[in-house]
């Protein structure tokens, strides 16, 4: 490509728009821009670099024998009734009618028709194990779209599914795509870890996260300092409390007046309890039920572990208007003292003794309270594991220490068992002429958060640093006096010659000042940069790598030669 | 691909849900399936082909200068509200509301959001020409979706944009695409005209079709049986009447009875006037406006060129109710004496003479009418061109005579001017500084429409028989007796080495009989087959291409040459 007169702009201030580095950068280098809230175009720098990802993913699902296809995006709601999971999606769903008023949904992802299309050729045990895969566009209605590529509403995704006859066949293919996926992130460059997660709304057995480390990440990886564990916090079992015996204390408990006081820490700070002698209370809903969670009060409360206890899809905090009907109080006063809904108590909150809790009642909270004051209703929950594990907390695996990573999640996979080929259908005959359900796996990369991550991870303060492999473009020429002929017909003949070689090479040949160009140069991330300048006269044209600072002569025998062992390293 | 145990299915029966037979050989070959009314998954055999076809058409882009880039689908409505398309498309855009209640269409083609796009790069006479493009997916809400392929409602389309200071620079532009146009669809070995055509909901200056010469094709296209004209037949102009002086005959009319007529054919049947003097009139409809188009009894009404006369976007014949209303009678029986809305009279009809009319009463006619006997409203217009020409007619060019073809519209080409420019605001500043709108073209293919064409224009009683560059796999290795190990080996070698040659290559090892082998294979149109059965034993394999009946024994030693020289063709 040659940048005179063509499609080509970099911005040099920060974007008002984008509340992220990556989104930030890739805005400001022309790689995106935004259409509206959550949703981009790829202009050609992204779209390339995207490509560039999408191909190391095709290859390495074709290497496993997935077979591409492509779904389309507007479906049939029917399809999404019959799993069930048009009421999970609920609102993250896009749903329109056309003219003759039949509904349809904009796909947000597609196990259902994946099992609908195998149908076609599973008749028997005989025609698996099968893996299909496509490259598509995906909708989500997300209530706060954000960070740039992380988390949109348009967005491309591998997604691959595999069929099998039974568990053992879905654990061979699971292996394969889960190595395959080791591939592609290393192929990519991409600092990750694959932590065990939450099925989530795509149900089954098992679920694992690739997750890119970066700062700004949305999930939280949990590591051990002294073995291989990682772990989405969402999952990450605590460990029981290690103490001998669960406290049979019950002592009069006493109100006590406790106004204008907002969190624990500033609870702690003007009463002068600790946190080994407060426990949280806090008000949960799902559907129409409302939950009372009890944890330690250094504790986070983990509503994942709590949707799973309860055996529902989605937990959320009640809104500040249920809270107050129910507590009969202001939020920030709620106790699991004569309290009229079900209680759930983390198992920690049963070694401690003496506590502070709320008193469903403005401005006052109870002291001295012990586990027996608590009113347990039928529905209640006792002992359960319902908190987020500390930084510093023990390894569930080697007893070591943990620790915190942001990830964002760049890929997933899932075993899903027979949860999609029930509700839709799609048996086998085994040997017997028995009809079997199929076995499913899927698995998923967002092609997009893939390169946000690695914008994210390689960037420095003059721009995008992409690892050649996913870079737009690999070599740029700058000519620093496009009025010197010389230095423009050099620069044409090696433009010429390594597009012929088949490498993506940019000419600025653009009207500015040299100054400009190399700053454009290094926001847009262009691996290595060749400069012709007076030197030329000489035969010597200036070399430099975008992850370097060292500005090499080269003579211009040598520079061909030069570059494609950059390339091959 | 090896087949066995593979996602691989072929339909022996047609589809009944298919009315053309590209449709029904794309579904039974297992190339498609359809999700919904105009809405297919593209399955792997399917995706291949369609994937062949891309790559053609983006390597004819690039190699014009064009940069790609994908924008999305979801669109906010306003940028459809700026260019005044949203009334345009009315019902053909799909468009739904976000949880927010904000309100997006799904693209049904993006000039509105290149012209945006453009704003960016676009600020001087100097950053002009360029030409971008996408491969994207597209919705329109057809009223009637059919055809398999190529009447759809999500469809990928290849579509291209040019943006020129002036016209000149999209002459220039617009050649460019033309002659990418013409390599892509020659490269596709398709058989295709180029015709002049209306400009429609586009607008603009200029548009030609490609169009695909089919027995199914939607457009009819207006040969010359003496020269090159090529025209689709809304915007072929009839020659003016070859008679010397306009009638002004005036005589005594009278009302006739004619029960039960249907037909012009019936009527002059019936009634034994011939068409030279019946005359038809039919009520049509813009937006509110109702207008009577009168013709000559063996004319077909030209809607296109009503609606160009009156400067709208779309006329269509007004409903039975309407012309009940307007008439007062039923319908077959509109007139243009004493209809008290504007006529608009093709100009053949000056000519005539003593000719039959609808009397505007059920049942009646009137005869020996003539013109001067019309009532002409203020807004009536005279002497117009409103009719299709009919075969055999003078070819505007040279004279010769005029036939049709049925053709599918594969590509267009649009030189647009500056209706959207100016509607989104994309000017640039001249050398004295003024601002200036940018002169655009558009340039559209439908990828799938190629497949479609190509498979109406290829296929035998077999099934498919695709040209070798667009065919899914090149080679199918069929094994006779898959429990033979001689066979079986020999074939996975030779299906290996193609394989690691680049050569896209099937592997028949079905437990399958050979007829049912060989039947898939010419039904899903694998230009070249190599059998491998008990002449193994010699070292000998069966040769056969799908497009002749014969089978040639060849030596091992000689048959990847001899696959290399027919791929190489």
């Amino acid at each position: 490509m040659k940048l005179k007169n063509n499609f080509f702009f970099t911005l040099r201030e920060d974007s008002k728009d984008e509340d992220s580095l990556s989104g930030n950068l890739l805005v400001r280098a022309g790689y995106i821009k935004k259409t509206a809230s959550g949703i981009y175009t790829y202009l050609p720098l992204g779209f390339r670099a995207v490509k560039n990802i999408e191909r190391i993913v095709c290859e390495e699902m074709d290497a496993k024998g997935a077979l591409q296809l492509t779904m389309p995006s507007l479906l049939p709601i029917d399809v999404y009734e019959s799993s069930g999971r048009r009421e999970i999606f609920g609102k993250n769903m896009f749903s329109l009618k056309d003219r003759y008023e039949r509904e349809y949904a904009l796909g947000p992802t597609h196990e259902e028709m994946f099992a609908t299309i195998a149908k076609d050729s599973i008749k028997s045990y005989k025609d698996m194990p099968i893996c299909l895969y496509q490259v598509a566009t995906k909708y989500r209605d997300e209530t706060r779209p954000r960070y740039g590529l992380i988390r949109v509403r348009e967005f491309v995704m591998k997604d691959s599914y595999s069929f099998d006859k039974d568990l053992e066949g879905l654990d061979t293919a699971y292996s394969k795509m889960f190595n395959a996926y080791k591939r592609i992130f290393d192929r990519c460059h991409l600092n990750y870890k694959i932590v065990k997660a939450d099925t989530g709304a795509m149900g089954g057995l098992l679920s694992e996260e690739f997750q890119a480390i970066t700062d700004i990440g949305e999930d939280i990886l949990v590591l051990c300092d002294s073995c291989d564990y990682a772990s989405n916090i969402e999952v990450t079992p605590t460990l029981p409390a290690n103490k001998s015996e669960i406290s049979k204390k019950s002592s009069k408990y006493e109100l006590f007046s406790t106004p204008n006081v907002g969190s624990i820490k500033e609870f702690t700070k003007e009463y002068g309890f600790d946190t080994d002698h407060i426990v949280k209370t806090l008000i949960c809903k799902s559907d129409d039920n409302f939950y009372a969670c009890i944890v330690k009060g250094d504790r986070e409360l983990n509503l994942t572990k709590v949707a799973k206890l309860l055996k529902v899809s989605e937990v959320t905090l009640a809104e500040s208007k249920d809270v107050e009907k129910i507590t009969n109080a202001k939020v920030g006063f709620a106790g699991p003292i004569n309290l009229d809904i079900p209680i759930i108590v983390d198992e920690e909150v049963f070694y401690m003794e003496d506590f502070v809790v709320g008193a469903n009642k403005s401005d006052y909270h109870y002291k001295n309270v012990n586990i027996n004051d608590f009113k347990f209703t039928d529905d209640s929950i006792k002992n359960a594991d319902i908190k987020h594990v500390n930084e510093g907390d023990t390894c569930p695996t080697c007893g070591g220490k943990l620790h915190f990573k942001k990830g964002i999640e760049v890929g997933n996979t899932f075993k899903l068992g027979t949860k999609y080929s029930e509700s839709l259908g799609l048996y086998y005959s085994d040997q017997s002429n028995n009809q079997i359900p199929v076995v499913m796996g899927c698995y998923g990369i967002g092609i997009g958060r893939v390169l946000a991550a690695l914008v994210e991870q390689s960037s420095d303060e003059f721009g995008l640093n992409l690892p050649v492999n996913i870079a737009p473009y690999k070599v740029s020429i700058v000519v620093i006096n496009i009025n010197d002929e010389k230095q423009m017909e050099y620069a044409n003949d090696l433009y010429n010659k390594l597009h012929s070689f088949g490498i993506d090479v940019l000419l600025d040949d653009r009207d500015e000042r040299p100054g400009i160009k190399f700053k454009d140069m290094d926001l847009i991330g262009i691996p290595l940069r060749i400069t012709v300048g007076k030197k030329i006269n000489e035969n010597i044209v200036e070399y430099k790598l975008r992850s370097s600072n060292e500005n090499i002569d080269v003579n211009c025998e040598e520079i061909i030669n030069k570059i494609q062992t950059f390339l091959l390293r």
